[in-house]
């Protein structure tokens, strides 16, 4: 079913009648696209579904394209990123043309949709320049950091799973929670796996976030168990290029209190309730979407 | 009327409870406001007609942002430009909540406005794309150049205007022929300032856009004219910073020629074009906006 989301991406992309254009989105990995797989699970693949996973799919890539460019990222997806290959510039270019025709044809779908979408586009902004902003310095606040991932990542997976219970005329607010649930645990996953996953480089974990200033939720769990004078032996490690034996520092200390286990428990929450709003709802598809998550990398 | 319009971006800015993002947007000089002041003249100040100015305001403003990313401009209307003040990062991020915002208000007008406008800034996102492309080589184009000014300034001053006749109940047509008239004409004079305004600095025309690869319409008319051996040495100067006689050779040749004079000639001809239209409708407002425009810097 999502070929015929790729098709209509591809179609709302050569309307714009520039082949320059064109060539850069295509070499735009097209990645798992979950908020299509999502929409088209709960609302089938009529037109209007297919159209509106379109248009979030397009909205995903421009963020990324932007994101990458705030991030200085080099590549995306295991590959080059845009920036890395065309520059800086043509990723923000191409991303604001992506943009705007998401939302040029936007506003031909039902109107409760084009609210939703384009309100987790303000969230999605807003939480993308949070993001930044919160790694100038060592962040302490759970809620700060749920609040951020929520706006960054979940806002756009939340209004997709509305928006298709609305085309789908399906009861909105539990695709709602389960779409708000799924971002936010996903993001959660997302930076465990910054401090679990071994780099390709190093052979272990290269503490990407920390390094970029971004104290992700193991980071705060951690702080708020260590002693003070751990306390602060963290602080002066953040948003530094760390050396190997304060690397393994970290790490000994997430293990030794057990930290990555909590915020994985926490992730795993999030799904768990989203899996048992499906189940209620008869939606098997959700739940094993859902289910696969847990299972991604771990 | 315009204080409407000003009160009514503000309140925007300030639904998002972001006081850091309101803070960089405070910062963005206003400038003349012409496609508000444009709508207000077309369709009076009813709610609508504030917010949808409001709206074209914003979007411009998140364009401008991006743009001088893209320039890498330092200045904007005489200011230290935002990219300047605050780094590009933050001059992207803050366009791209402009934007969005601006579109998510945009849904709950007109829906044949919306359109106008979201298909707008599909143009000049475009527009500003062709803007950079086409300064990597020697334009000779009439033609490609007019398209490319008409997408990055003019669709959105056309749409502007469009708009505020729907909003009136006013015959659409003569207005968007309006606004596209004056927004070409506008970037048009635009280019040409470039060639024969002093620059602070130097006491003479900089002739800026040449050296950043930008071929307007007076370079076009002037190769057009050249005997083959100054035309190859016109190019050859292309996108160089130029030396003083060079410089001068290129202000004797528009002189030689009176090419400053034609391009002028055909800026006012379309300004003529759009006077001529709001005389016959009786609309001595938009007529009188149009002939400021021509007075403008000469």
């Amino acid at each position: 079913m999502l070929e015929a989301v790729e098709r209509k991406i591809e179609q709302y992309v050569l309307d714009l009648n520039e082949p320059d254009i064109a060539k850069v989105v295509s070499k735009i990995p097209a990645g798992k696209r979950l908020r299509a797989k999502l929409m088209l699970e709960i609302a089938g693949n009529g037109l209007s579904v297919v159209k509106s996973a379109a248009i979030v799919e397009m909205i995903h890539a421009a963020s990324l394209l932007h994101d990458d460019v705030i991030d200085d990222a080099s590549t995306r997806r295991g590959v080059d990123s845009i920036n890395a290959i065309f520059g800086n510039k043509s990723a923000i270019m191409v991303g604001d043309v992506l943009y705007s025709k998401a939302f040029y044809e936007l506003i031909d779908i039902d109107r409760f949709v084009a609210k939703s979408i384009s309100n987790a586009v303000v969230q999605l902004s807003i939480g993308e320049r949070k993001d930044v902003y919160m790694g100038d310095s060592f962040n302490t606040d759970k809620a700060a950091y749920i609040e951020m991932i929520y706006q960054k990542t979940a806002a756009l997976i939340e209004a997709a799973s509305e928006s298709a219970a609305i085309l789908a005329g399906k009861p909105k607010d539990i695709y709602k929670t389960y779409g708000r649930n799924l971002g936010i645990a996903f993001q959660m996953i997302d930076d465990i796996l910054d401090i679990v996953s071994d780099s390709k480089t190093l052979g272990k974990p290269a503490l990407n976030d920390f390094k970029e200033g971004k104290t992700t939720l193991p980071y705060i769990y951690l702080y708020e168990v260590l002693n003070t004078e751990d306390k602060e032996k963290l602080k002066s490690l953040h948003k530094r290029a760390l050396k190997l034996n304060e690397q393994e520092w970290i790490l000994a200390k997430f293990k030794e209190y057990n930290i990555i286990e909590k915020a994985k428990q926490e992730a795993f929450e999030l799904i768990n309730e989203a899996i048992e709003i499906m189940q209620k709802a008869g939606e098997h598809g959700l739940e094993a979407i859902a289910i696969k998550m847990v299972d991604r990398s771990f």
